[in-house]
């Protein structure tokens, strides 16, 4: 019986890693889909999207089914608890790859991102995706050597997060109004996906540790009502 | 031992109930905030924001507690792992009524919303105060009478969500580019929290029937990446 149960939870780990990859996977393409303004790549962005839910959802029942069954006690119910809110983050996160797709679609042929933004944008892309691919990591290994490194890279998707407002308003960039609207939004996606990736670290780093990681300590202090979440 | 049980199960009900009206609190003193330019209000709400946190991560004990204590199965499991969920958007929901403040709190003296919208923020943030006074009634009484009154209600937020968009890019409105961000960001926050209240919603639906009401059946069709979350 507990040997049945260990596969389960590893089933359960794995289940979580596959979720993480494909996450990773439709950052790397809403990212390509979005700076090259490809329409193929956003509309497989968007299909792809089905596949995580799916996934979210299995795992979800599965977990269901492992505390009905085997009611599990201590760490491993924490570990399952755990499993639930981070599947439900990094849905979350694929929802917000699929916006990013979507934003492409609306706007196609049209690109969605100004040339003067490009370069903050791929560095927001390349900061989510270094952040998902120690995401992965760590649900890999449960080496929290590289929780520190995902919070620092959320301070820097944070400071170009403020930074695109500064750019949308310097006086010198006649940003019309309906670009101004679809950055805002791009950048809010990019700046939420990295808040998942935190939110994921801290709840494995809780499991192993049981110490809680408070949200605050990421918390910009700039645009206020930005990159405040650390949450769900 | 039941009847501790059952106990219990009341006790996370009433606690997701008294977070649900805390969040009504918060929304409700947000949009005053919000239009009257009001400071003092806007420090309440992002104050009172940590009470909401309190409150969902005690639930969340609470309900890790029974599953390791009482190990419940069918209906009394999913409704304990249901608001675990419930907990998560509803808290979800207190940030984002934060975030509202927050952007007062950024701009003061200044309003955030100007003039020509200030009618439709007022709208939304009714709606979004409707669907959360029948979210509150439907965990109160679970009459899922009132669910398609909910959905019917963010489906008005979606079209006032896309129509700031529109009246944002009208010729007619010279509007400044960080205006034009905060009402982006605003907006997004008001969708949202609906997004939660439909969430909950369903959440609820499912414990009383069994079925899943597809996240699909409220997508908007305008601005691709605008209210398509409809999940947590």
């Amino acid at each position: 019986m507990r040997k049945v149960f260990q596969a389960e939870l590893h089933q359960v780990g794995e289940e979580l890693i596959q979720i993480a990859t494909l996450v990773r996977e439709a950052l790397a393409r809403a990212k390509d889909a979005l700076l090259d303004a490809d329409i193929q790549l956003a509309e497989e962005v968007i299909s792809n999207d089905a596949r995580i839910d799916f996934l979210q959802n299995d795992l979800d029942e599965r977990s269901i089914d492992i505390l009905a069954l085997q009611s599990p006690v201590a760490s491993d119910l924490r570990m399952i608890v755990g499993a639930l809110r981070m599947s439900a983050s990094l849905e979350r996160a694929g929802d917000l790859a699929r916006h990013l797709a979507q934003a492409v679609r609306l706007r196609y042929p049209d690109p969605v991102i100004p040339e003067p933004l490009v370069e903050t944008f791929t560095r927001m892309f390349d900061l989510d995706l270094q952040i998902v691919d120690r995401v992965i990591q760590v649900l890999q290994t449960r080496d929290l050597s590289l929780a520190d490194d995902i919070y620092a890279l959320k301070g820097e998707v944070n400071a170009l997060h403020q930074s695109v407002f500064d750019a949308l308003a310097a006086p010198t960039w006649d940003c019309s109004v309906p670009t101004a609207v679809d950055v805002t939004l791009c950048s809010r996606y990019l700046e939420r996906i990295g808040d998942h990736g935190v939110s994921v670290t801290r709840k494995v780093s809780y499991l192993v540790t049981g110490d809680w990681v408070p949200a605050s300590s990421d918390r910009p202090t700039g645009h206020g009502h930005v990159g405040r979440d650390g949450g769900e």
